[in-house]
C-alpha cells in the first residue's frame, strides 16, 4: 500500500506541479492501482512512475474542475492501445457519466475493455470488495467535491506458536491453515480449531483522500484514525481570506482537520502555483505546528503506507 | 513565420513523442500564434516552448480523435488564468462545439474571454483577415480529417530607389510612404504616387498543414506549390498495408504528395510510437528518395517559413 503524487498542483500545470492525480497502489494486497483525479497529462506522469495504465482498475473523481479531470478521456483511450487490459470502474460525482460518454464518443473512441461510471452521493458507501471498504462524503468547496476512505479489512490475529507447541502441535504445514482460521483434522481424528489459537485481530489500515475543500466535517469524518490524510492545502497561513473566496484551505488548516480526525500522518497536497520550490519548507512548517507528521508532497513523491500493529 | 512542433507521435504519448500539436508563430506578421490540433498535455508543451496560452488567436482541429483533441478543453482553462486574454476561434469537424460545449459546462469552467467554435465543412473558406487566407479541405481517414491551407497575401513589391533617385526623389522620410503605395504631396505642390515605384508584387508565403490522412487528393489540392506542407507519415514505407487499415500515410506515401502538390518542403509529423529515436534517420530516408526536402520532425523542433522572393 503506496501512494505515487502524479500531480501536487492547483489549477494550471507549472514547470514543476502538474495538476492533480494520486494513485493509491495496491498491487500487493489486490493486484492493481486506483487512481484519484486525473488532471491533464495523468497519463504522462504514470509513464514517469512507471505505472501501467492496465494496472488501473478504479478511478475516483474527487469534483469535475479540469484540473482534476481533463486527463481521464486520454487515459481511458492509452488503455486500450494495451493488449488484455481488465476492467475499469470510474466514479465520481454526478455529470461524470456524461463527460466520459461525451468525450469517449465524439472522438469516436473504440474501448477495449468493460468500463462504467458510478455516480457518488454524500455518505455512500461505494464497495466493499478485495478486502476494502471504500465510502465517500461530500466536503465543501464551490462546486459538489468529494474525499473518499479506503478501509482495509482487519487482519486476522498472529498465530499464537507457544500455546500450539504446549498442546503439543508441533510446527508444520497445519500451521498455515490454523493461521486463516481453519479447522484441521489431524491423522488420530482430533480437531484443532484454527481461531482458538489466533491473539486479537489486527486494524486494518485506513487512507483518506479529499478533493478540494474548505476545512468540513466531512473530511474529518473520513478521517477518523486515518494512517494518512490526503488534504489540500492550497495556500500558506496568511492567505486564508483567499482560500475562504475560492473554497479552498491553508495548510494549518488542513493541518487542523488532520488533529480534529485524530489522523496519524498528513500529507498536503494541491498547492497554488503562486508557491515555488523554494516556499515548502515554510508551507510544511506552518502545518507542523499544528500537525507534526505533515508533509507537502512534490509531483513523483512517493509514500509507504505501513501494516499496523 | 514559424511552425514549432508540439507533439510528432501518433495516438498515445511516449517518453520522446507527446500527441499531435503544431504552432504556427505569426507574431511579426498578426501579433498571434495559431494551434492546428492540441492532443494531451499541449499546454504542457506550450510551457516548455515558451508559448504563451494568451497569445493565442485561432485553434485548428484537424479530426475528433483523441490524440488531437483532449488538450483542449484544459488550454481553454489556461487562458482564463492569465489576464486580459484576447477572444479565441476555434475551427474543426461537426461535433467540436458539442465537444467544447460540454467539457467546459460539465466542468464549471469559467472562460473569462470571448471564443466561439467554427464547425468546417470541406472545400470551404474559413476567412481571409489580417492578410491570410484560410481554406480547408476534407480528407481520407476513418472519420471525417481535414487540412488547412494558410497563404499570406502577396506582398507589395520592392520600392526602385534608383529610379525615384532619378527622377530627383532623395532618400528621406517620403520613402516609408511611396513604399506602402501612398501618394506624397512634396513641398512644392509635385504629386509622386508610389505605385509607379513599385516593382512586381511578390508572392506571399503558403503553409498547408495536413490532419491524418491516407494520400488523398485534398492534401494535393492543399499543398499546391506550398513553401511548406506538413504531412502525417505514420509508417516506415514497408508499412503500408498497416497505413491503409489504420487510414493514415507511409513517410514515402507523404512525400509523393508533395512531390505531386509541386510543395517546396516536406515535414512529416504523427510518427507511430514503434519507432524510437534510431528510426529517424530511416524514416527521413525513404522520404528523401521521393521528395529531397523532407525532414522528420521531432518534439519541440522549430521550422522558420522565409519570405519568398
Amino acid at each position: 500500500m503506496r501512494l505515487t503524487f502524479l500531480g501536487t498542483g492547483a489549477g494550471v500545470p507549472s514547470k514543476t506541479r502538474n495538476v492533480s492525480s494520486v494513485a493509491l497502489d495496491l498491487v500487493t494486497e489486490v493486484g492493481s492501482v486506483w487512481l484519484f483525479d486525473t488532471g491533464e497529462a495523468t497519463q504522462h506522469q504514470l509513464m514517469r512512475a512507471q505505472i501501467s495504465p492496465r494496472r488501473i482498475s478504479r478511478i475516483f473523481i474527487t469534483h469535475l474542475h479540469g484540473d482534476h479531470l481533463f486527463g481521464l478521456p486520454g487515459l481511458l483511450c492509452s488503455r486500450s492501445f494495451q493488449q488484455d487490459t481488465p476492467p475499469l470502474t470510474i466514479y465520481g460525482p454526478p455529470g461524470l457519466a456524461e463527460f466520459v460518454e461525451t468525450t469517449v464518443r465524439l472522438s469516436a473512441s473504440h474501448l477495449t475493455y468493460d468500463w462504467s461510471v458510478h455516480e457518488i452521493h454524500d455518505g455512500e458507501g461505494l464497495f466493499h470488495e478485495d478486502g476494502f471498504l471504500v465510502r465517500t462524503r461530500l466536503l465543501d468547496h464551490v462546486i459538489p467535491s468529494f474525499g473518499f476512505r479506503v478501509e482495509e479489512d482487519p487482519r486476522p490475529g498472529e498465530l499464537q506458536v507457544a500455546r500450539l507447541v504446549e498442546q503439543g502441535f508441533g510446527p508444520g504445514s497445519l500451521y498455515g491453515q490454523l493461521k486463516a482460521g481453519l479447522t484441521v483434522t489431524l491423522p488420530g481424528g482430533r480437531q484443532v480449531d484454527g481461531r482458538d489459537f489466533l491473539g486479537p485481530s489486527r486494524p486494518g489500515r485506513v487512507v483518506a483522500i479529499m478533493g478540494d475543500t474548505r476545512p468540513s466535517s466531512g473530511a474529518v469524518d473520513l478521517a477518523r484514525d486515518a494512517d494518512v490524510l490526503v488534504h489540500e492545502g492550497t495556500y500558506a497561513a496568511e492567505e486564508t481570506e483567499r482560500a475562504i473566496k475560492h473554497g479552498h484551505s491553508t495548510c494549518v488548516e488542513a493541518a487542523d482537520v488532520a488533529v480534529q480526525a485524530g489522523a496519524r500522518r498528513l500529507l498536503v497536497t494541491h498547492i497554488s502555483q503562486r508557491y515555488g520550490p523554494d516556499d515548502l519548507d515554510r508551507l510544511a512548517d506552518q502545518a507542523r505546528r499544528v500537525m507534526p507528521a505533515s508533509d507537502v508532497m512534490r509531483d513523483l513523491a512517493t509514500v509507504l503506507v505501513p501494516a499496523r500493529g
